[in-house]
């Protein structure tokens, strides 16, 4: 194989989920496509690097800082709303059911794979949570939204137990059955999730 | 989404077998990942573009031209190995099973989705065979190696129904039982054929 396709295939293959033929499935296709295609791709690689930063008050990611969030006026509701990927940030506000601020944790704990509470932007949330208090735009809640699995938990307990000295209400967003899903079809831990979060009608 | 992880999102799906939610996977990996590394990889899809040519004889990309292996001496088999792209070749290389040269199409046959002979490299492999006929290295067998499906086989009719008149040899790989394969689980295709195809003991 040529070098630099060589080169290629290796660079993409350390892409998540990108093994090593798929890596030289991707390289051959690229080798056929038109230069200014695999030349925009490039372009596009660059202007990510150069021209994302994380906004000094979510920790999102952002082009402008403080982030178009954090500085836009018509979120007043005083909550924050804390989540594990900017990703996530994309998915909550596609719903435009929430209204408050974001923290973006970029991870969630877990021991296993070496992560602690100083590999997660927590220090800057408690920074940011502290220098609230005294202002007029006092956090009243902070809403848990990680992921409802093992490490989603953890970081939410730890979290709470964080927060709660500060007299802020924490809380964490519901588990239960999907809209759309079929009773029949839920597992087990779904279901006792739903049961146990069950609300008055 | 940040304007310029949108584009990168745009340009990631339409790579081959990537969609929107992969390449916006993607996407938020490489903003996360160490800039020196997503920088690599935009300077090798660069490379990729500058650097990869068609070779004049054989039409497989290369870095030189002519080729590799069209300029190695070590080549003296006269038979020349068709396949449909430059991944085939390597395929093939990997054995060590082949000393002869290889000729790359670009593709196979396939009328349904637009592709006809003026859009494979079957012009370049006429002409060169027929440069060689009265040289020393004149080609003596030509074997087609396209894949064994219905586009792979079309190709190599129509292949042969060109090269025969020239009084050159034009033979087809075995299809069959893949080595190690269990005839108990071979599709009934594969079973036909390499019951057609087979060899006196």
């Amino acid at each position: 194989m040529a070098d630099p396709i060589q080169q290629l295939v290796q660079h993409l293959s350390r892409l998540p989920g990108i093994g090593e033929k798929t890596a030289a499935r991707l390289a051959f296709h690229l080798v056929r496509s038109p230069e200014s295609q695999v030349r925009d791709l490039a372009q596009a690689l660059v202007e990510v690097v150069e021209k994302i930063r994380l906004c000094s008050v979510c920790m999102n990611i952002t082009e402008q800082v403080p982030c178009q969030r954090c500085s836009d006026p018509q979120r007043i509701d005083p909550t924050i709303c804390v989540v594990s990927s900017p990703s996530d940030v994309v998915a909550i506000d596609r719903g435009g059911h929430f209204q408050g601020r974001y923290h973006v944790l970029h991870g969630v704990l877990s021991p296993l794979d070496g992560v602690g509470p100083e590999d997660l932007r927590i220090d800057e949330l408690m920074q940011r949570l502290s220098a609230s208090a005294d202002t007029d735009e006092q956090v009243t809640e902070v809403i848990i939204a990680t992921s409802a699995n093992v490490e989603g938990e953890a970081t939410a307990m730890y979290l709470a137990r964080l927060i709660k000295p500060m007299n802020i209400r924490v809380s964490r967003i519901a588990s239960g059955i999907p809209v759309g899903g079929e009773l029949e079809y839920s597992d087990q831990a779904t279901i006792a999730r739903a049961l146990q979060g069950r609300l008055p009608l």
